[in-house]
């Protein structure tokens, strides 16, 4: 697989002897309006009412309230709609660590759903692994919020590739 | 793994040596009643214009009309729509060999996206590759269909686990 | 994802509607050797006792015999051994039809195990899904053969990338 | 999937806004003696010659010294040899949550290969994302030891299944 890109750095201590220490430099000073501008222009993220929340180099946060018109046939959100804010997530974590005139396409994700994603918002968090120049591996957790309690309902491991010198728009 | 159910059997001889025989029993008589009665209940497949079109002893078929509410930035369908509908024909295929009291939830999945998914439609088609009485292993291929032609835009690789004695409604 | 590349194309028609037509070229005249030639110098494969069987455009056969050596705690040979061939077989699959200055790395693969592997011998047969410039799709399932008997125990989902102009050797 | 065993609890915040705190409870007092004793009858891993280097509620970690034995055509670590340590560790890290009398199968693994296997020696440190009665959910990471350095070199995603009354030997 394609090495790091310089500008990236991240040390990783997953496991129970060292503090995790990640750090990512975007490339691109203006990488947060890029993503969110991105994501306002995907009518599906729209149709199921996600919302953009958070994004930092390497990182992106999107949450969904919950709608009725989400769920499955047991009221809970659909697992296809767990999968669509993690990939999405996924996805704009990646981009954020990307040059101004690139843009990403999903290779491929893994998802586990992990419990019902039930309670007043699902909120799905996820973080670049590993960047390369062509290829981005990422991991999402998905959580429901039930008042103050997180409770995790999924998790992805996903691999995106970078379309160099093709801008998102 | 868990064995699979006496019911279901099924020889499986991909690719070049041998004709592709599977062959899948239901052990619910009305199970294509059933599966079609559980899709109807999932308010997610309405909001999206997701049909069930084919129905068969571990086979599921799923048609997903064109609308501008269901693309990302670029016009075509958004990932994770694709992934929807290819989770839901998994599970409902699942769903064909299960008992009349069973319920399903999905373990986990893989999707590859291969092409873009454009086209005047989506068509989803999973099948059972291995059942089980806990867990049934499933693949499924989504084609965007321009035309006459049918053009491979994504490939999932599927874990469903059966609810014995808990009926869907 | 890259587009499929010129040389290779496939019509393909899983489930019940039509026969698959499965249909690659390899650009290289020589893949078969250059295959047979990479596989030749992997020592991993040389100390579980694995075998390849049959290389075609799009598709490769290996074949690992029982030993004592390669087996888990209950006599069956290990998942990731199991695992082993599948990669294998899947990687050189694709790489058959790469030209003749490429290599191969693995980006991924998901692996569902389904049965004991058990048997005086397993095999495993990839086929490339979508080749393309970049990234190739590959499945491969993995039999454990009983007399005349195959019975499925494992099925695999891959992506692999092309390193244009890095010969393997 | 099925509900968390009452025994294992964990509060999970991945991402910048708070320190991880994980923590697992075995139900057996001897899992450690049980989960090494497993792992020392598996001829495979002695094949390869891994070693099990720490053991813990919820948590394994495994070590393989580097051997030209194991290595593909380019003198790295075999990907399929990094993915039987990284699914080993994996289910040893689940099967420390296990009740006695109960023995583990892997389900389903998904591995991202991110950099050669390369160094002195590779490392897979694998946790429980999320335990269950039935299906246990596993990440694992493998890193490329080289002098006091740790490089990540694969990502792994993991589902395991108890059975139950049934001793691993």
């Amino acid at each position: 697989m394609s090495s790091a890109s310089p500008s990236s750095t991240r040390s990783r201590s997953r496991s129970r002897s060292a503090p995790a220490t990640i750090s990512f430099e975007a490339v691109d000073p203006d990488y947060a309006a890029r993503v969110r501008g991105s994501f306002g222009r995907q009518p599906a993220m729209h149709l199921i009412g996600a919302e953009m929340t958070r994004v930092e180099p390497g990182f992106c946060e999107i949450r969904l309230p919950y709608r009725a018109g989400n769920t499955q046939q047991h009221g809970f959100v659909h697992g296809g709609i767990v999968g669509m804010i993690a990939d999405s997530a996924g996805g704009y974590a990646a981009y954020t660590l990307y040059p101004a005139d690139a843009s990403i396409l999903t290779v491929e994700y893994k998802m586990n759903l992990l419990a019902p994603a039930r309670g007043d918002t699902l909120v799905a968090r996820a973080e670049v692994v590993r960047p390369g120049r062509t290829l981005t591996v990422v991991r999402a957790d998905v959580f429901a919020v039930e008042g103050d309690r997180e409770i995790l309902c999924a998790t992805m491991q996903q691999t995106l590739i970078t379309l160099h010198r093709k801008a998102d728009r």
